[in-house]
């Protein structure tokens, strides 16, 4: 049995999501294991993870749509505003959402649906740099 | 240390929460293992996975309600209709849900609390076959 | 590559996110381990796990306000009420954060980022006492 890990650091220019799919099946495919599990954690609280379909780029901007309706920005429900009207509903998409995801490796691959994609989704409008933490246990 | 795979394959009718906690406590217990980590992984982007209460069965009644409201099916806010008014519903509650879930094995068995059960959460109207990948890893 | 178990018994006096960061990060620190994957598991269907900001308070009482206003007590919505208004929002609260979450082990820390607090979100008015299993893989 093994561990392997590995940061992925991925620049973010506002509000959207990121298909971060092609390093994660890098990674897992280099790792040289067969057979294991994949975790991925972000280190943020503005910022989260999704598994979601990477097909058709609508279904992007309708979870978009979705959560702007669900969380607007400027709130006045909040008090938390620090850093601006995306600050506080940044912190709640990211509690509805992942921090982390774990996906099982089997003979070799991610076992990824045929279309789920690994997203990063950045809730702040404004360019950030974002680590996620990739660890893999197996043999 | 070992590892250990399975695939769940579930036949669903229509939109419900599949309760399958028999399968993943029996999949456990005939492991052979007695302490490690179990892993469901659901390869789908409109059907995932919860849990939650397995015992007053209106709770199952009052979640979809509960979705039902907060994602309703045909909303004109949604472009990505391709599959028809529950389509990119399906997909805005798969992020709502879980994609994954992880239970501890304890003792020889999934460290489930006494009123928790897992669920396949079918988000679609139309029947459908899902696929559940389990892995456990431990000793 | 060795495992640990922990469980943290946790008093609750009422709806609340309760900050158990300290606890995780001192049994990651004591195992002795430097590479492997914590998990965090709690055995209730009214009480849930979720990273967030654990800096500034207000953020924790800005989720609280969004998920009163999202999921309000006595909804008319629910029929499941057998333990009063607050029963089935707490299970759907359960269903819209994590039953379980797992933080990568990093040079024998958790490794949380800068602002990342680790708590249990009890849902339920009433005092109580939840179970949370840690399970910790690595060498």
């Amino acid at each position: 049995m093994q561990q392997k890990t590995h940061q992925l650091s991925i620049s973010t220019q506002g509000r959207k999501l990121y298909d971060i799919t092609p390093q994660v099946i890098d990674w897992a495919k280099h790792s040289g294991l067969r057979t294991g599990l994949i975790t991925l954690f972000i280190q943020h609280t503005s910022a989260s993870l999704l598994i979601n379909e990477n097909y058709d780029r609508d279904v992007l901007v309708d979870l978009e749509a979705f959560f702007n309706r669900l969380v607007p920005d400027g709130d006045p429900l909040f008090i938390h505003t620090v850093e601006g009207p995306d600050d506080m509903p940044a912190h709640v998409r990211t509690a509805l959402t992942q921090t982390h995801l774990s996906i099982p490796l089997v003979d070799g691959k991610a076992a990824l649906g045929h279309w789920q994609g690994v997203f990063l989704y950045e809730h702040r409008h404004v360019a950030s740099s974002r680590r996620v933490i990739l660890h893999l246990i197996g043999e």
